[in-house]
């Protein structure tokens, strides 16, 4: 086999940057678990057809095939499945498929891969881990639940070693209500518009406003609320200043002050702010939306988005409405290892590797390591009982703290640390490493 | 959407069952990581050439196809993907791709889902998540890392609350050193008739190798081998008294009974015994062999194997030799979950909800659950402020120990033990939960 190439799209991590996604990976879960959510874990597959119910996705599916399927058993198989792109759509089917068994409001976390047969590019894959929360309800769900799940990620992303980020906030109901109020009919048109605000310029937006039938006074009055950002009520008072009434959207800059205030009082007023901008193309969001940028990395676009959905799913008899917020792992690691933002302090988890004095004392060596990982020390015995050097230079390739030698002849067992060259006389049943030696150690530059 | 129904063959838990699951990846990763196992994730997909090598397999594979590649662009598309259905495939790939940057001996772990296209039935699955370890050499692994793999993993596996296992163990050069002694030259047709001992019995075994062409001698000399178990070196006395002679034969007597040897020093030997019928279909194991049934559920087959490969992968320049095991968890928990043999104590990870006075106080609340989870109790905030008794509830359905009750105009606060009924005065800055109730308690019966 000659030396394989990656494939585009598919990002892997040699075993340093694997041990840092997974610190991001365990640090997201842990404050999810805090919060209370449970965790859950879909098949990889859906149905072709409920995949492509949201019908603008449908060209960034992959869907699968046994290999020999032959040609009459592919008229006669079963409906066809694809890999999920989200982990909304599973979720959904999986509330619907479990309703009877599952209690509500319904908090879960989940944390897996997704495909989608994009053309890959800077930051973006076609495999990639998202971490996922929702809050699920039967028939209703309380707002607080959209001040909640921000409240979670802020304080989850906060946990990572990435530095500051700020989750700009927004709510349907104030854009939907002020669209209809000036006589703007195609709401969902004028949010596709001011979505590629940020990428295209209100120059260009204000031009696609007009070629969609808007007066210049209804376009320029788009732009305006479009301008308006802020960590506190005033946001409100800028919106109103803008002269337009409606009660639609008089709920949703309650809402919007509601969710700044919540961010107040749990400190996270600096990370929550309002954005009237983030408009959230997909169509089913129906109060707050979410979007999260890395402070510094801007360019790098949403690492964590989502928003209130009125009807998550349907089973004719009850709705259930949601709110969710989902982080783009793989993006984010990816961003992190590529810049050295971040880093592991060692590729292996070891802490202590214990030397061999010669081929026949292994099993002393394996005695001296069983009674290290008894006390939860991470260790490796030495593959060899080459000259101590060469088993040294075993420890310091992977970045590995300490040697252990076992003393020969019942002489007292020595612990080197081999950053410093500092040796000292150890007993197994009770040496420790410094705790910051203890696991690798995952840090920001 | 009407009520969907569950896939065949790709499982999926209730929160509670996830629960279990995660509890024993935890374990077998902390297990895997103590002794310097590395991370490593690799893609889903792999390119379908390289999936189709081992052409025995090619059955199995899924295929993956982007839903609107056309048929003109299907023709000029890049080769196609399969999903790996081991992780043994995507591991020999991520060696050779990253070989200049991999420090050898190298030792990883992994925990994926797999796909295979099989028709699904009681313990197999279409999707399936496998926990593996390895390692790998450069040129050559010394034999002592056959010994440390099946150490690694009957500790792992005993770290699991699922009662006893018995990791039965074979070397590739007995059986064929024999073989070849005794003039069957099929190696390979002997060890597939073998291998079906346990299904089909010996009758039919011995039938099967006449057809091939043994003689009667030779037959019962096969079954005889077959038929020598046991945990400690006389193991190899029985072998040599079948009056058989080779030189291969005795270095892999010499190697099984090293791994007994091995067993016996890390208290294992009841554990990890020979049994000279494991013949691993497979035909590119060169060494021991592994096999690992759940005491007690015999029937369920092996839930965890692997073996030594001389070749794991080669790039031309090197050949890279391994040994490595692999859990079959989804199997392993799918049994545990159906017959009630482990549990999680509760369906969520909260271990408190803090009560909601009424809505306008909701902050109170929200104040004592971040004090709690600051202090790294799992904690929720009720989602109404409806009577206490529903708020009570909303714990008691989720399995929650604890409610927490605010006090209202400064009075004290209040934690209530829902199961006992026991009700004490708390402070939120020191109170805890006792340890075992801390996080949910996952439980063999």
């Amino acid at each position: 086999m000659a030396r394989p190439t990656p494939l585009s799209g598919f990002p892997e991590w040699l075993p340093a940057g694997r041990i840092v996604e997974q610190h991001v990976l365990d640090r997201l879960r842990r404050t999810f678990e805090l919060h209370g959510y449970a965790p859950v874990a879909t098949r990889a597959v859906e149905p072709l057809e409920d995949l492509l119910r949201k019908g603008e996705t449908s060209k960034e599916v992959y869907t699968i095939q046994r290999l020999h399927d032959d040609a009459e058993a592919a008229g006669a198989r079963e409906r066809q499945l694809g890999l999920h792109f989200d982990l909304t759509v599973p979720l959904a089917r999986y509330v619907l498929e479990n309703a009877g068994q599952l209690p509500f409001p319904f908090k879960r976390y989940q944390i897996q891969p997704v495909w989608r047969g994009e053309r890959p590019q800077e930051g973006r894959f076609r495999e990639f881990t998202q971490a996922d929360i929702d809050v699920i309800g039967a028939e209703d769900l309380p707002f607080h639940f959209e001040v909640e799940v921000a409240l979670v990620m802020a304080e989850a992303l906060a946990a990572l070693p990435i530095g500051g980020v700020r989750i700009a906030v927004n709510n349907r109901k104030v854009a939907e209500g002020f669209y209809a109020a000036i006589g703007m009919e195609d709401v969902e048109g004028v949010l596709r518009a001011i979505d590629k605000l940020d990428k295209i310029g209100p120059a260009a937006v204000e031009e696609t406003l007009l070629a969609q039938g808007a007066s210049a006074s209804q376009a320029r009055a788009c732009l305006d609320l479009a301008a308006i950002s802020g960590a506190d009520a005033r946001v409100a008072d800028r919106v109103r200043a803008l002269g337009v009434r409606s009660d639609l959207m008089e709920t949703g800059l309650g809402e919007l002050v509601a969710l700044l205030d919540g961010a107040a009082a749990a400190d996270a007023a600096g990370t929550i702010v309002a954005d009237l901008k983030i408009a959230r193309g997909l169509d089913y969001y129906t109060g707050t939306v979410y979007e999260t940028t890395l402070v510094g990395h801007e360019s790098l676009g949403s690492i964590c988005s989502g928003g209130r959905y009125d009807s998550l799913a349907s089973d004719g008899a009850r709705t259930y409405p949601g709110v969710g917020l989902s982080v783009g792992v793989s993006r984010l690691v990816a961003r992190l290892l590529g810049t050295g933002l971040v880093s592991a302090s060692r590729q292996v988890p070891t802490a202590v590797v214990v030397a061999v004095l010669n081929d026949e004392d292994r099993p002393v060596s394996n005695r001296v390591a069983a009674a290290l990982r008894a006390r939860g020390i991470p260790t490796e015995v030495s593959p060899s009982a080459a000259k101590f050097g060469k088993q040294i230079r075993y420890a310091d390739r992977r970045g590995v703290p300490f040697v252990w030698f076992p003393g020969a002849d019942g002489a007292p067992h020595q612990v080197k640390d081999i950053r410093s060259g500092d040796q000292r006389e150890a007993d197994s049943g009770t040496w420790e490493p410094p705790a910051e030696d203890l696991w690798p150690q995952v840090t920001g530059r």
